[in-house]
């Protein structure tokens, strides 16, 4: 395989609308960069009086304020945190407007480097921003709470049932979601209990999950990234240099049958995906290959090539069967099989521990975003519903819904479009 | 505050003992080192031909073999799971022998950035090892279940009940212990897996807990770890450079109480300590500093000077109060107010969500070192008992005491000297 045929997700993504703070000041970035007034000292007032010295990781920076939220188009960070609030009884429309405008001053000075506003915990302190990035939801159950139903987008309608789900709710929806992600743990645990701190008598935590990627730098072999059952993962996401990207994923400035406070905004579908690690395992590399449709080792189409090789759909061997499995997870979820249906998959995995009798709670905190999730999220999984593969071997647990306005703009906050429309 | 006053514990730990490839093959080791056939590719036998690049952080490598088993002197890393594991009915000395056996045969091959013995996940793959430490010990219940009594160290008598705490049975000792670190989530899940897989039916899982660590890169600010309440954590750890280090942290050859088959061993104490950070936070830094005895900022004691600076046990202030607090947590700890007792602490800190009500179960996985439990941690934890302010703040939740044998000879295994003794 031709390293230069392959493009990582994350490289992929890391070019677009992400400013490295090494690249602000015009290095390498390397070790040893002495950041001034400027950098993450700002707001730790007790804070030794020589600069901090951040390394590669600690000084990238992701802007706050922007076109978009920052979380979407970020490549996958090592550390993520999800969480779910409920606006606390007697909280409306005002309450929630308030606590957006907080949530948006937080996530523009942590995603800076700076501390919290106030009472800052110092858990970061010390670190970059590691590439931190906070981003903010609505659920469907927000709007009535906030008498703003007219507001709320059809596209937030509930996702239809699928014969796999097993959800529980108390760990599904919610009215408000944040999205946590950074490449170090203490800055996303820092941020997540900011976010929380923040929400005061506002909202309470209704849900709240973990889950990682792999560090940068681990590898440097320019494959996509892979999941805990071992199988690259993303090989076919939509990518930001294609003509259509932007309509898949984000809804329009105008023309669509989204509210107007939804421009530049995108739809997430969260879905606690739980591997049953202890029977995948005992399939063959082979019996493996053939659920999902795809090499293990590279990633490249059962039907030859490389991971970016197109999948020849109609191949068969000398026998007459199709190379590709009739059921493979990979054909089905081809956006050519499902009338163009794209979404951007950026999830993290999940590791919990352990159940009875030694079963590994882990899996994939599958996130993923696009324009519509009709056409999205559930076409797809409509198609895996009715025979893929791989669903013996995954269990939904929870899900989740979630209407992302555009970014805010400067001295703005996210949701200020609706929240004072 | 000086740098060059400073030296946190991991840059001292990772001095020590580390053999990192990159300095194997002599390059500073910034990206694009390419590995021939004793690199990671081994054992990965459908890998591509050519040669994965690894990135600093993935290459990094410790080895398994040596005086000391791996995950004692090495830095803290970024990920971390420890997991006790209960011998099967049935399974006695002979099963046990022939696990450790397998076990340490997975660390070596995993350390070095192999692939398992047989039925790899490929969880791992792409990935270097990204200084893995996998190290096995033995808990008190062991030894009577594989009629090995008399090889049982007294050091291993079960530890005094503490007022503080709240342990759960459940999550508490067992027989055998794995402690699996890496700098990278899939490499350390990669391992846990494969540990979980050699036990078959051996032995079952008893408890297991994910932990982390700042990652590499975050900072380069030559400062001890901080831990989730913001304080920074090991600043009086002892240093390998110390002329007694070894004699407080491992068994000696000859002249110990212990079994010949521990010479080079430690003893682990494990706590998982929960904190309790929505009361912690609540206090001003003030008040949070006074708990500590040090400064928050810096880690510099309450009485003057840099972190490395002595403690003035005895300094008032104009009113004739001490400076640093009676009850004061880094007063009662201090080695030379217990009779010189030292553990080299290495802890994870540890985050699984939030409980009911929004509370996190989050805090401290306290892993910590030592040549006799009984004047290391049994000896600062009956002070603590006595009157630390910051118990208060914390809750002892579950604990495990496991001898640690020595490293495996080239060819040998850990434990080899108890089991075929």
């Amino acid at each position: 395989m031709s390293r230069t045929e392959v493009l990582s997700r994350t490289e992929v993504l890391s070019r677009t609308e992400v400013l490295s703070r090494r690249r602000l000041l015009g290095t390498a970035g390397a070790t040893g960069l002495v950041l001034g007034a400027a950098g993450a000292a700002v707001g730790y007032a007790a804070r030794p009086a020589e600069a901090t010295p951040l390394t590669s990781l600690g000084a990238d920076q992701v802007m706050f304020h922007g076109k978009h939220q920052p979380g979407i188009l970020q490549g996958l960070q090592a550390r993520g945190h999800v969480v779910a609030f409920d606006l606390a009884a007697g909280a409306g429309r005002k309450e929630a407007a308030a606590l957006l405008r907080r949530w948006s001053e937080t996530a523009r000075r942590l995603m800076a480097g700076e501390a919290a506003q106030q009472d800052d915990t110092d858990v970061a302190r010390d670190s970059g921003p590691s590439a931190l990035t906070i981003t903010f939801g609505f659920g469907h159950s927000f709007f009535a709470r906030t008498g703003l139903e007219k507001q709320r987008p059809v596209a937030l309608d509930p996702l239809p049932d699928f014969s796999s789900d097993q959800l529980d709710k108390a760990r599904s929806n919610g009215d408000l979601w944040v999205q946590i992600g950074a490449n170090d743990a203490l800055v996303a645990f820092h941020a997540l209990r900011a976010i929380q701190k923040d929400a005061g008598n506002a909202a309470r935590v209704r849900w709240q999950m973990n889950g990682f990627n792999r560090s940068p730098g681990a590898t440097s072999h320019p494959m996509t990234a892979r999941n805990l059952m071992g199988q690259m993962d993303g090989t076919r996401n939509p990518k930001p240099t294609e003509s259509d990207f932007d309509a898949r994923i984000f809804v329009p400035e105008s023309g669509s049958k989204d509210p107007a406070w939804m421009a530049g905004g995108s739809y997430a579908v969260v879905r606690r995906i739980r591997m049953l690690l202890d029977d995948w395992e005992q399939l063959s590399v082979k019996e493996q290959e053939d659920v999902i449709g795809r090499r293990k080792s590279d990633g490249a189409p059962l039907s030859g090539g490389t991971e970016t090789t197109e999948m020849d759909l109609e191949k068969t061997d000398k026998a007459g069967n199709l190379v590709v499995p009739i059921n493979a997870h990979a054909r089905i979820t081809r956006p050519d099989q499902n009338g163009g249906a794209a979404m951007l998959r950026r999830p993290f995995s999940y590791h919990d521990g352990i159940d009875t009798d030694g079963v590994p709670d882990a899996g994939l905190l599958f996130i993923c975003w696009q324009a519509d999730p009709l056409r999205g999220f559930v076409t797809v999984q409509r198609k895996l519903d009715r025979g893929d593969a791989l669903s013996k071997y995954i269990r939904h647990e929870a899900s989740g819904l979630f209407a992302v306005p555009g970014g805010a703009a400067e001295g703005g906050y996210v949701g200020q479009g609706l929240l004072e429309g």
